[in-house]
């Protein structure tokens, strides 16, 4: 039996005065005050389908009611009546909405634990693996319907089959809580994200309503309601706001900043009192995306990389401890940071002929530097990275530093003023902060103020479940949230050439990046034209 | 073209700005602050359906949009775009849902003009023509999904028929407000009534839910809204509410007075302060309901009755002049107080063969009064009213009576304070005021005090939708309207046994009622015990 007290989140259990001649109010008025007085306020709808069998209910449980509520700005809704005495949970499903996975996360609303959790690839990526072509698709409506059917689709059997696994029906899902980026939201919602990548870059919707997720095909119970997370702007999207939801900065009195570090920059800085945002390219490099040697995560791929300074030889590890086919964006991270280290590379990233010795060659007109030789990987043939590509995810690092740095210069603050930074995404949480700010990509702080909040999007998502406080929450960071637009001016440019070097040319900014004295007498002599 | 400024009512025409790189909010967002500022508001919500042509249309009419919005309890919800050049009408469809008589208008929501009426018979009278037995019948799913079917199916045809005729079509219909009785209402929305007429009387709802019409099957616009009026128990249904908005006594300072005539006696009592309501059974007496001769008013029905003080003669007259047939119920009061009048009649309504002469005649036992001989009859049967049913007029009047006075002394009023006394439906808007002062079933009010508001449903249902007001309005009527259950306990015997008297044994109430000389000696004698 389940108890009848008040408790937090979407799951309410009531028991009524039964009607007399005395007391002889309809039984949907009676039922709706009785919930009034519980989630104390007044606004407070019910849809007509559930009107049709409450008389029976109320009087076979004896006017005690479970119910699940759910809370559209100020107004709470009823979506579904049980049984008090039913065991069977009332879920919700959690929805990260990636551009190449979808994770999914089924909660318990009543014991506000997750049951299961389940990943696929978002079934889009047969049309392009990049939002761009996806965008490009979509621009018939044809091609649009097919992206949404395809996400919708897949979110429907993998939903039956995690419920499957628990033993429970996708009707016992009630409340859905989506994330994405911008363009994924539109395609999940079926809205045409066309004007997403045209100046002036303007998204269908912002703030989106809520809605019954059987709306958009959502095949969980046929009341249930979507809440989808908010976006600012075409670059900065509701997987975002889960993320900040997920991290808390928006409640803590810390400066805090998130970055959600990839291709594009996603940042906020903030705290409980304001939040400013911004999005800025970094550019493929610094997920391994332009060296020929780049590869997604997975079994083979190079993710660690350490020089010993002394031998100059280089360790990698490889995921699964399968010999080495490629490098992945940490790794990557990780190879600049150690040649660095090893005085291979210069503070101006090119390589170091003397140091790097033997491992530089030249094919085809160009440096390569043989990061495995190819007796000992995978496919036989050496992994190299040319002197072109380093220069990429020297631009790329620079990139990053140069977008946090100008939003922090925007409200006032330093980047060392920062009392917390939260890595979010998948890549995030696999970068060695060490590397990431021997490389001078991200600040030298110190490393108890980072915080690796990995997949922050479903975080927040399954957060947005457990109470009525988060879906408020997310309103209330929306609203306080500032975009700034990331104007690529003159100050803009000064930011970045400085950054371009290792770690930076103002190294004071760096105090625990330790630059290797063969490298000085080149710093020097480039640091003085600029200061 | 159509005005851009702002116009009371649903429909609005609002322009935006053009989105640039320095404002560059989405679409919906737009259009959502730009709406908000001409409701004055921040509660609105729009559907995603409309979000998908949203930017498009944005784009084709030069950011100006039209729309179609409504209120539901403190928020607005954006129904329809519309193009400001686009000279069709967006309605609204008023709906008075009779147990025997639907009527339907169809209103301009720019304009606020009637467009067209179409009254047609509730089909619903094919299982019964009265609600006892549609109740019986919609006991079981099928019986219950049969009425409603029944109900929705033939709104849907002549909604059709109606628009046809109009050049409009079912689609431009964004807004239904409907009317009935709580049975009716019931059965419309499709919620079993079975509880309303079993002890303790409770409806499944009284405030029903704002939703889509097309939830019940209305074949409007897709996304049109249904408001339904609210009831306040069994017996007191939205279409008195909808009589209360017509009547405007809601909003006035003079203490008035609004009763639905029939067989059941359903008044308000109140001003702008506050409201009392009431109803209970007169009995179908009133309509002509117990009477042999009794018939709806129809061609041929008696609908007026003079008696000739001097002569005794009867002249009746009938609807559209045809040979009579029978009497409806304005005629049968209009024939009691003329009876009355004449003498023929005593202050206990029992016939008095004197002054009735040649028209009583006996026939299987009982004593009958001829109102019509058979040679000026449409059936050659003569038309004549017995004793019995006499006595159930009086027993009626007696208690219409008795149910107005015992709620004027619930709130410490007496019927004499009334400044206006409104009444309402089809019944009460053919009953001579004279006629039924005359026999003491409404009080002795100054004419002047008197307005009949003929079908007040209907007026009520057209009212809702012509401002964002009316709604509001029925929605704080419902909330200071106090039910009085009526009991019938000694106190309302008293009242009912004094009234039951023509037209009082307190005569002073009916100062302008003229008690004939002949029958004076016998109201004396009757008087004394009860005074």
């Amino acid at each position: 039996m389940r108890k009848s007290t008040a408790q937090p989140g979407w799951v309410k259990t009531i028991t009524l005065d039964p009607p007399s001649l005395e007391n002889n109010t309809a039984d949907a008025d009676r039922f709706l005050e009785g919930l009034k007085k519980q989630l104390g306020t007044d606004a407070l709808s019910i849809d007509l389908e559930l009107l049709f069998g409450l008389p029976e209910r109320l009087r076979t449980q004896g006017f005690r009611v479970r119910c699940v509520v759910f809370k559209d700005l100020d107004r709470y809704a009823v979506v579904a009546l049980l049984d008090p005495e039913d065991p069977q949970p009332a879920t919700g499903l959690a929805l990260d909405i990636g551009t190449t996975s979808v994770v999914m996360v089924l909660v318990d609303l009543e014991t506000r634990q997750p049951l299961a959790r389940r990943t696929f690839t978002n079934p889009q990526v047969q049309i392009g693996p990049d939002i761009l072509t996806r965008i490009h698709y979509s621009e018939t409506r044809e091609g649009l319907f097919h992206l949404k059917a395809l996400l919708v689709s897949a979110i429907n059997e993998n939903l039956e089959a995690l419920c499957r696994m628990k033993g429970l029906k996708k009707e016992q899902v009630y409340i859905v809580s989506a994330a994405g980026n911008t363009a994924m939201t539109h395609l999940f919602l079926g809205l045409p994200p066309g004007r997403l990548i045209r100046e002036p870059y303007i998204p269908v919707v912002n703030r989106i309503p809520l809605l019954e997720a059987a709306r958009i095909g959502l095949r969980v119970h046929p009341a249930g309601r979507l809440f989808v997370f908010p976006n600012i702007g075409s670059y900065f999207g509701g997987d975002l706001f889960a993320g900040i939801l997920y991290s808390g900065l928006h409640e803590s009195d810390t400066l805090s900043l998130l970055v959600d570090v990839g291709t594009n920059a996603e940042v906020v800085l903030g705290n409980r009192d304001w939040l400013m945002a911004c999005a800025g390219a970094a550019g493929p490099a610094l997920e391994g995306g332009v060296t020929k040697m780049g590869m997604r995560a997975g079994p083979g791929a190079i993710d660690r990389v350490s020089i010993d300074p002394a031998t100059r030889k280089i360790r990698v590890q490889t995921i699964d401890n399968q010999p080495p086919r490629g490098i992945c964006g940490s790794g990557l991270i990780d190879l600049a940071a150690a040649l660095f280290k090893a005085g291979m590379i210069n503070v101006q990233g090119k390589f170091n002929p003397v140091s790097c010795s033997e491992h530089l060659v030249q094919r085809d007109g160009e440096w390569h530097f043989v990061v495995v030789p190819g007796r000992e990987t995978a496919t036989g043939e050496d992994l190299t990275l040319t002197q072109a590509e380093l220069d990429s995810l020297i631009r790329s690092k620079a990139a990053m530093y140069t977008i946090l740095e100008t939003l922090a210069h925007s409200v006032g603050v330093s980047l060392e003023d920062i009392g917390a930074f939260y890595v979010a995404g998948a890549f995030g949480s696999v970068i060695d902060p060490d590397s990431a700010i021997g490389i001078g990509m991200l600040p030298d702080l110190p490393r108890d103020r980072f915080h690796v909040l990995g997949n922050s999007a479903i975080g927040g998502a399954v957060q947005a479940l457990l109470s009525e406080d988060g879906i408020d929450q997310v309103g209330k960071i929306r609203d306080r949230t500032t975009y700034l637009e990331l104007n690529v001016n003159q100050a803009f440019m000064n930011r970045f050439s400085a950054a371009k070097f290792i770690p930076h040319t103002d190294l004071s900014r760096f105090p625990s990046v330790t630059v290797p004295s063969v490298l000085k007498p080149a710093l020097e002599s480039k640091r003085t034209p600029l200061s």
